[in-house]
């Protein structure tokens, strides 16, 4: 059988300047929508073939919402877009003095380039933590997140051995940001809810579910106020919230706290942290020491006139508020994306470039049903209409009506029954069953 | 870390007598949902958290249906059952002696035991067919298969040889059954109406789908108008039918036909047929060459007096329309297992046993948009109004009614946008896109 050779990205020359945009997440997004109609060529490079709404991976992992209904294929967003190519492949490297990017596919030249390739989790150094911890960064992570929090229930039916029971049943989750205290609160649902009628076998008091934060309150991103309240209504609900407490050692069943406590589970979710995800080949220099690209106020990266990179990969300089760079979320990713597109065509047509300014709408996070917060300019507030408003808002911003459709009707759905249905384990290589198989 | 010894299923006796399904399929769930409000203990034992329905499959394939959509959770579908147990877990064999099943998580002893673990692909003993075919039994294979058709398309982009496009666009299936015919023309509509956009880089008249079928009609289960008008529906759309022929070989690109001519394909689809699925323990003579369990008129295992097995792993003697066991498919598997049921309750309450009669209510098949077949009791029709009926009685069939609003708000989508939004790479291994890596 003749091998296939794919080493030409095979991208066609169109004789239009061609812009390459590494990452499909909110950030590329932007860039490729900004650059409609604009007489160029315009190249997508991802590793996947979609685009992730990753601020609902959690409900993804707590079976409330089907894993295609946050996710939507590129070609099917931007198919009608003049111009554009989708490669699906991985850039691994860039050599500006060619203007060429090498990738898993093959190489390619480019006249602009965006760095969009966003962020992974950082364990930061633990590298036994890395082995036996879940993370909560793509759709693959929130689905073997799913089938294990279900798995290990079912495992839990077949022992009458206390600690290991318990070692099943609990579960800790650390980093007190958005992704720990969403997952938290929902967990606490399907305690509440779905668990006690699919488990009558089990005592479901003896569920426990940890939340493990290193600084001293919850939400560092948002007000004093939105922390204390989610506080307050996670402590409600049960969870076990370990404030100033830092995760020393993991080997995959005992978690060792930096109060000297210990805590058993089998289940550790990642959510502590996130670190750059830059592509090889730029000056050493313009890497910062948690890994983001260091940009000037164009997003151009530094020492570069043709590379821009934004969102969760880029650090931007010169911004008072943000000494460190902008918050690694979604709105500034979107905002950055869109100057970025008028940028270059602010270059293209020979017009001065925009300076970058955060315009900050605020954050907000869910906990439980009614149980929100949220921080607007000017304006907090906490409880039912926050939930509404957190519901609505995400709702919004879904990527793809389609989606949005289907999300809309599966929260009505959870809302009216209590129920989550997608408590499925789906799992790729036939994980068998079997006399110690539950190493974690 | 102590491991995790799960060697007791741990299934509480309530002094009442135990009745144990193997398998959760179409014809395991009505044994179930029969003997409720009966004083027994009724346990279920799959490899599976949830039932499939498997007759869509094939639209879970073809990008048409999310992969939840058509899995319901055991748990969900029977919460509400007194006296209801499920454990997830394998039957690796009977000790009938004992009244004894051991598993791989324990074992434990029934009072009865419905045999109800269904088919498995049959690749008649060719083992390298087996290694590089897509097989289309489990929601696992479905998904694969779906990355496998779009990553296909994703490969032909970056290659100018124009066999190796071929291989890559080509498809190649085997089985004129429902499967087969539903998959080439769900695929046919892939290439009419998606991949145009989606790849417009491709020529999509190099797109060749097969359907290779080894007797010298379609859909052999029905009519032969039924067959005639299916092969015409799929002519008409494309699709290159080869009847009266075999497959004589594969190597994952090549593929060998019994009439000497050869097909380039890297993509393989398996539908040519089931065998049965039986549990090891039994008498070694009640098992036929197909791997049926043969059952006498009560569904009972030839020499059994506890032992039932039901649908796709039972071979009836003594229906003399079925002389070699009743159809691999849903509606004689769902019949058997209601009857049994009502045999259990019967033994029970020591009444006399209701032999088994089945009633066939006719079948059909879809090949595509206001095509499809229906075979009725005395009624024959096809095209647009098959189709409706088709959609309909499979929209009432399907498992849990949350799928079935999905599911109609899905198919709605698809028939007005002529879209198929679940065109997506979900992959475990964080398959990588690289030189060579196209092995099939």
């Amino acid at each position: 059988m003749p091998k296939l050779i794919t080493t030409r990205t095979r991208i066609a020359d169109l004789g239009k300047p061609r812009i390459i945009v590494i990452g499909g997440g909110f950030g590329g997004l932007e860039v490729i929508k900004g650059l409609e109609d604009l007489l160029a060529q315009v190249v997508l490079f991802d590793k996947s073939n979609h685009h992730t709404f990753q601020p609902l991976l959690y409900q993804v992992a707590t079976s409330g919402l089907e894993t295609n209904s946050i996710v939507a294929p590129f070609r099917k967003l931007f198919g009608n877009q003049s111009d554009f190519y989708f490669r699906l492949g991985e850039v691994k490297n860039i050599k500006p003095e060619e203007n060429y990017i090498e990738t898993s596919i093959g190489g390619v030249k480019y006249d602009y380039l965006v760095i969009a390739s966003g962020a992974t989790t950082n364990f930061f150094g633990m590298t036994e933590v890395e082995k036996y911890a879940s993370s909560m960064k793509t759709i693959v992570d929130a689905t073997k997140l799913r089938n294990k929090i279900i798995r290990q229930l079912e495992y839990a039916l077949l022992t009458s051995d206390e600690e290991v029971m318990n070692s099943l049943m609990d579960f800790v989750i650390v980093g007190g940001g958005p992704t720990g205290v969403e997952l938290a609160g929902a967990l606490t649902e399907l305690k509440k809810n779905v668990f006690p009628k699919d488990y009558k076998e089990l005592d479901m008091r003896q569920m426990d579910i940890h939340l493990v934060e290193a600084s001293p309150r919850l939400l560092n991103g948002m007000s004093e106020q939105a922390g204390k309240k989610a506080m307050d209504f996670l402590t409600e609900m049960g969870v076990k919230v370990h404030l100033g407490t830092a995760v020393k050692s993991y080997d995959g069943y005992e978690v060792l706290l930096s109060t000297g406590e210990k805590l058993i589970s089998r289940s550790l979710i990642w959510a502590a942290g996130v670190r750059g995800n830059p592509v090889a080949g730029l000056n050493a220099e313009v890497v910062t020491k948690v890994n983001r690209i260091a940009v000037d106020e164009f997003n151009r990266v530094k020492g570069y006139d043709n590379i821009f990179a934004i969102g969760d990969v880029a650090a931007m300089e010169g911004d008072e508020r943000y000494p460190k760079g902008h918050p690694q979320m979604a709105p500034p990713a979107q905002q950055q994306g869109k100057l970025v597109a008028k940028n270059i065509r602010n270059i293209i047509h020979k017009k001065p470039l925009k300076p970058f300014r955060y315009f900050d709408k605020g954050s907000m996070a869910t906990i439980g049903r009614h149980k929100a917060v949220v921080d607007m300019k000017g304006i907090r507030f906490q409880g039912f209409f926050a939930w509404y408003v957190w519901m609505f808002v995400h709702l919004m911003s879904i990527v793809g009506f389609r989606n949005r459709v289907f999300i809309f009707f599966s929260w009505m759905w959870n809302y009216f029954s209590y129920d989550k249905s997608n408590r499925l384990i789906i799992g790729r290589n036939e994980e068998k069953i079997m006399q110690d198989e539950v190493k974690p």
